[in-house]
């Protein structure tokens, strides 16, 4: 008996996936291995930065005042007494007419208010003792790094969900952070169905393909920040299949499957999430590809249930897994980044499901536009390569033309978005 | 004796820089490690994707022919003489009037010419003989994935060079790259300078800093997806560091140190290239922040001197680093990606030097707008928490206003560029 399937918007379907959302748990990491991490705590300044007034410059501290009368023709004379490296202190108060030697990021000493840039002092001993003379005044405040400048205590400096990258590593070590709170890196389960499937290592058989939806999938995975768990392929005895995905679900966060969902008698997955006890929260999306993207759940656990097609396969997984994923690391901007870009091709016939379709987005002066990265049918495979973005267009009776305004999801943006769904479909929340 | 500095355009410094790119050797890695690495051969399909024509749908295979007369009122009956699942292939030619019933990536059974979705079919049995008919006429080619529509045997699908992103692994996966060739990681080796450092595990003192430059600059070799090797922090014995220096230029490709390239007393490296008969090719580069940058080559080994300040340090590894890393491993667009942008903040006061102004770029309606992303000195730290971007301001006698279109580098985008240093400064070669 045929079931049959009822489409639903792909915001909803979004949403039905979202009410499953839930965080990963808190770990410490060293420091070294923070890089692109999610933080999962707030980042709040613990000392002004810089923790005191110091010199950005090789040169001279000195009390303007004591320049003041300097010119060419009357160098102003300092007595140096003293010099301070950085890292250290000069401990004495500085008087009238002396000059230290200040070396880049030491503190200003005591009583001097501004530095002189080496470049712009000579020095000549006398009796053993160091002069050095300027030709110019200086005001107050002259090449000093004042206290709390860059960062003042207290501020809150990144957010807890936020993306580690190079510069906040900058701050993670500022703060002293040598052990860095992330969020667990969730564990993807993956499976892959499918008896025309060979492993990359096997060679050619009539009426089989090589198994890529495995491979690009992790690869995915891997880019969202998570961590894969590669089960391999099912066998074709369904008593064994349940058995794998029961174990499987032991050992991991979600699990994705990829094949296996269409209507076909040979598709083991609506009946291993029967025999499983999992509800099925929808089994067609109004979307092309991934039309019959299902996903699944169990005692909370999301089971997902990807197309065996190549470009459908990937377009689920950024619709429907990466929020999943961005959200277990408190990340506010869990979906694909979303912007508007121009159209550089015409998609004139209509069709009554959004339409992701696999693009390349460039900028053209600063302006961004979109075009098909290639061959546009659900099974593609060659047109993954080179796509950086999806064009979306909406449902409906209407064709798309050159040059129109439509929303891009931008796969490689490392911010996300928000909830990007409701001017792209009508909302049905 | 003060050293006399000359400053050099950035162009010709990343001209002298790339004098000694080089290219890394190759390796071979397991297809499920090869994400993020950069393929050191051209990727040629050696069959056509698909390898034969196929279904793309679950239903029944036809010869189009047979359905010719069929209407509401009088379906085209067909007798089902077999079924074939995805993996398997139909040996018998299909003749007139038979179907046979296919699965989503079946093989086309010869003789047929189209597929009818199993939802527009019905079946009966009758003497224990299948039936299935249909309410219309179909043409030839309906739902058949021809053989090489995707990809056709012998085309280029990945250019050496190129980044390994998740497309990329689902091509390498179906033309059967289980160990992939791939450029080796370049070692990049760092060591800090400067008294004043503290590890981010030790407590505050007065005077010092936490070493916060080593661990962003660990981060960014890795985004530029080298390997590092930290070998902590100098001594304040200058013998010691030689020796430090020797040793570590042995066990990596490249050596990165920050700070100590001022021309205070306490700055090492000047001494060090010279002790180990290191040519220096620039010492002074006309750009802020980051003007103290050295390079010196030793035996074709470069040794990059960052400065101490982070977003000195921050942007010499851009601009100068990252095209090494990237040209050893064959990419043609190994440095920071350039756009143009909208200009979103003034910077009416004029520098005689090209300006790298760490920044947020964003998209306003498509538009690319950068605006600064905080304190703007060169020992700023919080300001690259939240850069993407560095706004380009070429040096000169002018400033620059808001909503002027200006040069951006991007720094999260994966795909760089070629030689941007044309239209932004005079070209000195």
């Amino acid at each position: 008996m045929l079931e049959k399937r009822q489409p639903i918007p792909v915001s909803e379907a979004v949403h039905r996936v979202m009410d499953y959302a839930f965080q990963a748990k808190k770990e410490f990491v060293p420091l070294s291995q923070a890089y692109g991490r999610f933080i999962a705590e707030d980042i709040v300044a613990d000392h002004d930065v810089p923790a005191f007034d110091r010199s950005p410059y090789d040169g001279y501290a000195i009390r303007s005042i004591d320049s003041q009368e300097a010119s060419s023709a009357q160098p102003a004379i300092f007595q140096v007494v003293g010099e301070i490296g950085a890292g250290f202190v000069y401990e004495d108060e500085v008087g009238y007419g002396q000059a230290v030697r200040i070396m880049t990021g030491a503190p200003i000493p005591k009583g001097c208010d501004a530095v002189v840039m080496l470049e712009l002092t000579q020095t000549f001993v006398e009796h053993q003792q160091t002069f050095m003379s300027i030709k110019r005044a200086f005001t107050a405040g002259t090449n000093i790094s004042y206290k709390g400048e860059d960062v003042q205590q207290h501020t809150v400096l990144i957010e807890r969900g936020q993306y580690i990258n190079p510069g906040v590593m900058a701050l993670l070590a500022t703060f002293g952070y040598a052990q860095v709170p992330v969020f667990r890196k969730l564990v993807v389960g993956v499976i892959a169905t499918g008896s025309e499937l060979l492993e990359p290592e096997e060679s050619l058989q009539p009426g089989k393909i090589r198994n890529s939806n495995a491979y690009m999938i992790m690869a995915q995975i891997e880019r969202t920040g998570a961590e894969v768990r590669y089960f391999g392929k099912f066998s074709d005895d369904l008593d064994l299949c349940i058995r794998i995905v029961e174990k499987a679900l032991q050992e991991v966060d979600i699990l994705l499957t990829t094949g296996g969902v269409s209507v076909g008698d040979y598709d083991y997955l609506p009946a291993i999430y029967q025999a499983i006890d999992a509800k099925v929260l929808f089994n067609k999306v109004a979307m092309r590809p991934g039309s019959v993207t299902t996903v699944a759940a169990r005692n909370d656990q999301l089971l997902f249930g990807l197309s065996g097609n190549p470009s459908a396969c990937y377009v689920g997984f950024e619709l429907f897994v990466r929020p999943i994923i961005r959200t277990a690391f408190g990340n506010q901007q869990p979906h694909v980044r979303r912007e508007q870009a121009i159209l550089g091709a015409d998609f004139t016939k209509p069709n009554p499901f959004t339409r992701f379709v696999r693009a390349r987005a460039y900028y053209e002066n600063g302006q961004l536009v979109a075009v098909p990265s290639g061959f546009d049918k659900s099974s593609a495979v060659s047109s993954l390569a080179s796509a950086n973005a999806f064009i979306v267009l909406p449902g409906g009776s209407r064709g798309y033309e050159k040059d129109m305004q439509v929303a891009v999801l931008l796969l490689e943006d490392l911010r996300g978005s928000e909830w990007p769904w409701n001017t792209i479909e009508k909302s049905y929340r």
